[in-house]
């Protein structure tokens, strides 16, 4: 039962920091989507900051339990890629919070979010230049700064989930896909 | 006489800009590197805002023909793009202050420097999308959405050139460019 309501609790604080962004959320916003008095947040959450340490470090845990299982696989470099977008995509898609983070990074810079998108950038960059180090020992991708190559690989993510939405419609997941593909695994040249 | 003096708090409020960002920026800051007293700058402009917007028009005035000249050329789209960035790249070391200004929107979102970078920004765009367009239709670019490749391309520089630098020594014009050409051209797979 506490468990529930516990779980109940971070869902409607995710569903605010979505919404509203982490600076406008407030424990009674929180609250009020939740269904619950103000006085059952505090049993769990002594403030917001803890509430929204709490998301993140969920987040990042499956952030990182994607990357070591898209790692373990016996697949080619491209292979990996794609389904690394596949599941980041789909948990992306559960968790808007990070598009909406990203943005309050920018647009108010609250520190908070700040440290919990680096954070998760760090994890996201060294695993991607872990993956094209070995893609490039074994041949499949070519000689090339890797470290740059995954800050790229990063930044083009970034700017197609989250970037591209401020000024036009969302893409869908199979385009960003596709556009993805488009700049790693072939170029836009004919 | 008077242009020159003119020309000579302009560089100084650049030099100014660029060093300490637009916010850390005053008048007697610059008028000390201009070497030049309080009251002659007030004599040309009345405030910072005033001095921060002839420069960006000075600049965006730069880019635009820097495009306009790019776009004249009888070229093949991979050697406008080319040559557009090798324009760019050498205006950009001679305007460091863009860099700034890049920093500063996501540090402090200053808002004159955002509309700025967003003037110039939305220009650049609107410039690649047309040339990609043009290239799709002489068959040198595969059929893609020409926004959305726009916006990738502006966004790997803009990474390159100015978010790299946050957390590493800054890439040289060679390696930007070999790197640009790695993902637009063909991509990194063997």
């Amino acid at each position: 039962m506490a468990i529930d309501r516990k779980a109940l609790i971070l869902q409607a604080a995710t569903k605010s920091f979505v919404q509203f962004g982490y600076k406008a959320t407030t424990m009674e916003q929180v609250s009020k989507i939740a269904n619950v008095g103000k006085g059952t947040i505090y049993t769990f959450f002594k403030t917001k900051d803890e509430l929204f340490a709490e998301i993140l470090d969920k987040a990042s845990q499956e952030l990182i339990s994607v990357m070591n299982r898209v790692a373990a696989e016996n697949n080619k470099f491209i292979d990996k890629l794609f389904n690394l977008l596949d599941s980041i995509l789909e948990f992306r898609s559960d968790h808007e919070l990070f598009v909406k983070l990203a943005q309050e990074v920018r647009d108010i810079g609250t520190v908070q979010a700040m440290e919990g998108v680096k954070q998760m950038e760090a994890y996201a960059l060294d695993f991607l230049r872990q993956q094209i180090d070995l893609a490039i020992e074994q041949k499949e991708v070519k000689s090339c700064d890797s470290s740059v190559a995954a800050f790229m690989i990063l930044r083009l993510y970034l700017a197609l989930t989250t970037e591209w939405n401020r000024a036009h419609e969302p893409l869908n997941e199979t385009l960003i896909k596709e556009h993805m593909m488009l700049f790693i695994s072939n170029g836009i040249l004919k």
